[in-house]
């Protein structure tokens, strides 16, 4: 198991990167990773973690690619980045399983896209984050990033994809897909809804819940939603922004009345906890669905925590073999639609 | 100053419609209304409430439309519903300035778009809730339900009549026009997007402040979101159902420890507060806008205060000119263009 790490690119450099990277060989014996940042900023975080050299391979990339750069630029530019070597390596090496990265989104898909093969059957690869559902649960939006513009038959990719991805990563025994639209009714939408709505009915393997209001998402009764990146995008930051703004209004108002301030004496822990739970970070990071290597994206402010549980989610996913699982199903669909 | 109100349609019946109009007519004496729906009902409700029937008309309406109609099919045949015959009376008399419906969504757009005339170069009227923001203010969504496919121009019209909307009805001195995008920068999204940000860019008589990404909707750096009604959709409901499921789930925290509920007792307050400041019938209804006469759809969960607020909310329409104000700002516009 060898997974590949971009160190540079999150807000916290390359300390959460690298202190994540041993966390997780700490835990996993059979892991080995790759480094690639700068080289003796590494060597110096190893050093002071006291974590020797073993199961560790360092690969120097002078450069990053940051939020400013525009997707295509990055990809043609900055080949000397931290993410473009990760990437190239991730292509050219058989060894290497899995990459993590805590780079620019937009960037990564644009390199994904273009230089990262796609599994055979598979139209164009997608973005799937995954958030908490209050059931207890997760959900993932396939797709949140990737495919501006997509057709009924990419959607319904997504669908096979997701569900393949949340019975390997999250052992969810039979993911419920919902459609997102505008109402819960078949005829509800645009063409596109309505068309994916009548595919995603004859599609066998796959358990099909049918349409989702956005309002539903975190009821707990989806364990997956499809959609064009447009609006999964607008479905995903809504959600961690309404959550994140009702929190910190709160906070605020709590410090408005002593007996509020008082009150939430007693309820400290609680707040943390209501807080740590809307930390999709705990979760995961995005991932890619239909790419011929698993790649995990954390969020940009991941900490060592969570670039851990990245880490362990890509050793999840290359040891569940949900790459050839989801080239099976696409293959069988296929075959299905012939 | 005449209103027509569609007094079934709403969860409770006729009983907050009407309810809310004699709290509507107590407080200006200026307003007239046109209650539509059971006579019966209505005059039993209005006895009960000790209201004599001056500046009051009674429309007998034996049907409603519900949300399990299908729009056109409720235009179609359900003639003699509240909804229907409502919408044709504001259509046919000129003595009436505004209505308010608390009825099924979906029928109403129907309904509206089919009969009720367009401000002179509006290419499609456009629906718009309103919602609460964390600075203390309110943001508008234009489009969040009339038209999923749009084009530029369209999202140009809705950043133009939306401003007037926010001026007349809230006060908003320069309404800050956000455009629903998957990141900030120029370059940002599909070619619509694309298109648009050019559009409004140029546009005089608006204030665009660039792209908006969702999870800044609350943030109060905006007061207008325009976007296709797919996106609007999955905004507008996302907020509403992440605020709702997160108060929920707190609620129900609270109740997992003896120290929370402790603790709680002297934050009761604060969490009916919470619950209130999300609660967006507290700031109107949504409204037409691009139509001939003034048209607010309140919640279908609206009690009487709801629908008071949203009778008061079309009153200020009215008084504002809303209409004339939209139609002159279109024909400038256009005038620009030519």
């Amino acid at each position: 198991m060898k997974i590949i790490i971009d160190c540079l690119g999150g807000d916290q450099g390359a300390v959460a990167a690298v202190e994540g990277a041993i966390m997780a060989l700490r835990k996993y014996g059979d892991l080995e990773v790759i480094l690639v940042g700068d080289e003796q900023e590494i060597r110096e975080i190893l050093k002071k973690r006291e974590q020797s050299e073993e199961r560790i391979e360092i690969l120097h990339a002078p450069t990053m690619v940051d939020g400013n750069d525009r997707p295509t630029d990055a990809v043609r530019l900055k080949r000397d980045s931290s993410m473009m070597r990760s990437i190239s390596q991730l292509r050219e090496r058989e060894d290497i399983d899995a990459m993590v990265s805590l780079g620019a989104t937009g960037c990564l898909i644009a390199a994904v896209t273009v230089r990262i093969g796609r599994i055979e059957g598979v139209r164009r690869p997608a973005f799937c984050p995954i958030l908490p559902n209050m059931a207890g649960g997760v959900v993932g939006i396939c797709d949140s990033g990737a495919n501006l513009v997509v057709n009924a038959e990419q959607l319904q990719q997504y669908a096979i994809m997701g569900s393949s991805y949340l019975k390997t990563a999250y052992k969810v025994a039979e993911p419920r897909v919902g459609l997102l639209n505008v109402g819960k009714e078949e005829e509800k939408g645009d063409d596109l809804r309505k068309e994916t709505y009548s595919l995603l009915s004859k599609t066998r393997g796959i358990h099909f819940a049918g349409n989702m209001e956005a309002r539903e998402f975190l009821s707990g009764e989806y364990d997956l939603v499809v959609c064009d990146a447009f609006s999964g995008n607008v479905l995903c930051k809504s959600v961690e922004g309404t959550a994140l703004e009702l929190l910190k209004k709160i906070k605020k108002d709590i410090y408005s009345r002593t007996r509020y301030k008082f009150g939430a004496l007693f309820m400290k822990k609680m707040f943390q906890e209501e807080k740590e739970f809307m930390n999709y970070q705990n979760y995961g990071g995005s991932v890619f669905l239909g790419t011929e290597k698993v790649i995990v994206k954390g969020h940009g402010s991941a900490d060592r925590r969570a670039v851990a549980v990245c880490i362990s989610q890509a050793r999840r996913m290359v040891q569940g073999r949900l790459c050839e699982r989801i080239a099976e199903s696409i293959r069988e669909n296929i075959d299905e639609a012939e």
